[in-house]
């Protein structure tokens, strides 16, 4: 066999052969706050099981999470609700756009799996469980702090309510929903606590961090932390695996070949189940709604790490 | 950690746990070859990279291979043709039935990926690439004899006949394509070849052997012929996790975590990426088409040797 | 050539032939307002161009208008826009329920026809053209009045406030059309006005008064007013023929063979283009959603007065 | 009121008006023999049920039949199965393309009318009957020969086999019907028949004058022989105007108010109940399929001779 590849050069030699795609695909413009971002922006980050840490370029800036945000709501739903959750939402690809309505309506207000849009509503719905969007917005917020490690993960207002004020097919997937009595709280509540939390900001560096217990059976390896059992954390990477990028899952599994969540905010946290978390980020997207150079050099890396799980 | 499970005890212990289950299901009955089947019947073969093998049950006894078929007409045709073959063929997940035709119209004849019906169909026409059926036919055949190291595979000529006696569906399909330019061959001409590969007939431990390379980065790690490249390799599998069970992919990756392919025959093959393939055969099928108690070992199996690979 | 039908014996003969039927289908019961109705109530009421009338039953008896509302905004807005109208709704029919989404998705925020729920919320929309949800209230209110030639046309606050509180769907297909930039109000605006102009309260005599300018090219025959173009009045009536009852309305043309439109309440409203005008209310429902016995009295009345248009 | 327009100068001046636009649209190229066709070719020819004719421009020349063929198969196939006919079709808009396969695959086989192409196969089908297609071309071509009152119409044998070599929509259609078991007669039949009763060479003097008996209560005025029954033929021209276009019927019926069938020979047949018949050719088609001249012609008639149903 060849020999183990070194982390930090890897990281290095990919995030030089970015520059030349930087500015490439299409930066998210449907509210001002995203749209202002440079789409010249790169970040990467990898932490590994045993704390080995790798960074490039804008690891440490801050950019909004969006759907990414989505792995950890599903993650703090199933510690809270258990399997009763998948009665509400399923865990097959959709095949369909993000935001797509048609299958919801031909099955009965059950979203086909908790990465699409409306399978994330109903997952914040049921995280809500009655309670206040405030409690349910700080209980997300501080999760997220306590995974990353740092109090330095915050919501940005500004994109909360732009994402309100913009978000008429979120409101149209809730009510439908809410119509299939697949919604629990008042639409307005959970569609609150939703943008509010697409709209947190964090580094490539923290996200990575916060990540890494799903690397790790579901424990965190540093801290030693248990987040979840390592039967849901390999149940979240599958569901990451066949539908983290909707309609373009197979692609990235074809690619990649890693479980990964991007987010329209031009993150994609990738897990290397045994192995390490990584996040990059690059705000251009491409048609599907992924980072254009952020799955570059995904692909990158995880060739020359060989870390597909294929 | 816990300490390495023996592969041979395990597959005992997973077979015997199965018997209370054997029965269930329902045993394809769209032609009479297959409704005539045992639904009592079990089988199951491990083979490990190092060329180990254990085996449970019917493991010897030979079934019809149907579906699983595709995987190794994919790998053939992507031999033949490379990438050019993914201008006729997505790596999507449909989210759609096995038969499904209403997403091949929206998308202007070309399938969602190489395991739906339709996607294998057009499969199988780039392998024929002009050659006439007889001709493929006796490749496809003679490739799997060679992959399993055998020449006790033969095809059940009853079968295929009965395959295209009622296979209007594929007729549905093939001629649906034709319409869209995205069939070479004469419609009959791809079909019966389709049939025919469908109707060969393998054991389990023909089947785990035959799938060995594609544990082991192309190359049959027991002969060190390099049956494809790596990279390829890492791409079928990821094509098997994400669309090996049509409208189930995301169930199969959640309960097993293992890519896998399974045949209305009762079989399903799955690789264990670096480790084994497995072998597992059970007539009776669940809703979606997959062994019902061929999937539950499989889950039990790759829980127990600890073989997800997320 | 068969002599003339005396007009009030067959009205007369289909009451009685209605008797049997009378408690069949079932009554909409999503609001309590429309649930708490007596199943067995029956109103035919028919008003001829030349001033004849004929009634049965329960034919002075209010009911929720509900659905056939929107052939009267679709009048108003066509007065009010023109044209114009047709940018923002089309006139086929959907093959799809009264509430589907898919089209909706498919066709980029258009909906098929004024007269499946979101075309009519369109047409709402359409029709405030800016104005208070009040405003355009008491306008389709009044227009009724005038129409009926009666005062006492009335909206009913308590369905209205229901279907507000009930209308999850409504919600969803507003606020997805809002997001293809396809209304114009605010979706609270628009959806209020909607549901009050569905909750006026009329009777099977003021529906027919009311509708009776359709049956003689857009001219009151009574009053000698003119409530629009003998050309839009035909095109109102084609769109009642293809439209009028959602995914039955070709049942409808091919049993009454009479433009019409039906609503949840029980009511229908028919046409005899050059004749008549026909309202008969039965408050159960089939499985399309239109009154049982109501459209059992149409087709009945339809062959003995002679009255299909084919 | 205004006078009775005179025909033959109604139809004088209708033809001069389309003078300007004859050479619009696009002439169906998808078989030689019909690309062959000059685009500028407009014929039109009215038949009245008193028997006064009233012709334009090439009247008298044949041109392929095509989809016009479905109303006379569908009243033979009446006559011959009564109702029980409706089981296997329905008589709904279909809102969906003339070869659309996604909504037989949602209704099992069913067709929604018998004017998509899928609705006209099973019709086809149910008139066969068991016979041999030979014996139901001539039944179907000799029983045109009767409505038209001539020998002069004839089969064009190199459109048939055209038709049939490039038909592969269609083989997919009757298949996927078959695999329903929808289609009762050998897939090849079926289809041969309906090829041939598709490349029939009429006139629109000939069309005219066989379609006249569905302006008559099914009674031919000048033969007085009875096609068919009065309810029946109600019923026909029900179907023509919900469904005669495809999913331009909305349109047709709006624009026209007519029940009418379209060609992509670019032939339209157009039924005035109780007053005449109408047959209009004009090779080139609008984007649903539709004769561009000939819809707007038949408009321009039928707003001068004031023959709206509406």
């Amino acid at each position: 066999m060849s020999p183990i590849p070194n982390l930090a050069a890897v990281v290095a030699t990919v995030g030089k052969e970015m520059q030349p795609h930087l500015g490439g695909g299409h930066v998210a413009d449907y509210i001002p706050a995203l749209a202002r971002v440079d789409g010249r922006r790169f970040g990467l980050a990898v932490i590994t099981c045993e704390g080995e840490t790798a960074e490039f370029g804008d690891a440490w800036m801050p950019f909004s999470i969006q759907s990414i945000s989505k792995v950890f709501t599903l993650t703090m739903a199933l510690e809270r609700l258990g399997a009763e959750l998948w009665k509400r939402v399923g865990r097959e690809p959709s095949g369909s756009r993000f935001n797509s309505i048609v299958q919801l309506e031909n099955e009965k207000g059950v979203p086909r799996n908790p990465f699409i849009n409306a399978g994330a509503i109903v997952v914040t719905d049921a995280l809500m469980a009655g309670r206040e969007p405030g409690a349910v917005i700080a209980d997300i917020r501080d999760t997220m702090r306590g995974l990353a490690d740092t109090d330095a993960i915050d919501i940005d207002k500004e994109v909360a309510t732009s994402e309100a004020a913009t978000g008429f097919r979120n409101y149209s997937l809730a009510n439908f929903m809410r119509g299939f009595d697949n919604l629990k709280s008042p639409v307005e509540d959970t569609l609150q606590t939703y943008f509010h939390q697409c709209s947190m900001r964090i580094s490539c560096r923290q996200l990575a961090r916060a990540g890494l217990f799903l690397a790790n059976r579901g424990v965190d390896p540093l801290t030693k932390v248990q987040v979840t059992t390592a039967n849901r954390t390999r149940r979240i990477n599958a569901v990451m695996m066949t539908c983290g990028h909707y309609d373009a899952s197979g692609e990235f599994a074809f690619q990649v070949g890693l479980p990964g969540k991007s987010g329209v905010g031009g993150g994609i946290l990738t897990i290397v189940p045994g192995k390490a978390a990584i996040a990059v980020w690059s705000p251009g997207l491409n048609e599907a709604g992924t980072s254009h150079v952020g799955a570059m050099a995904l692909e990158s890396l995880a060739t020359k790490m060989g870390w597909s799980v294929f």
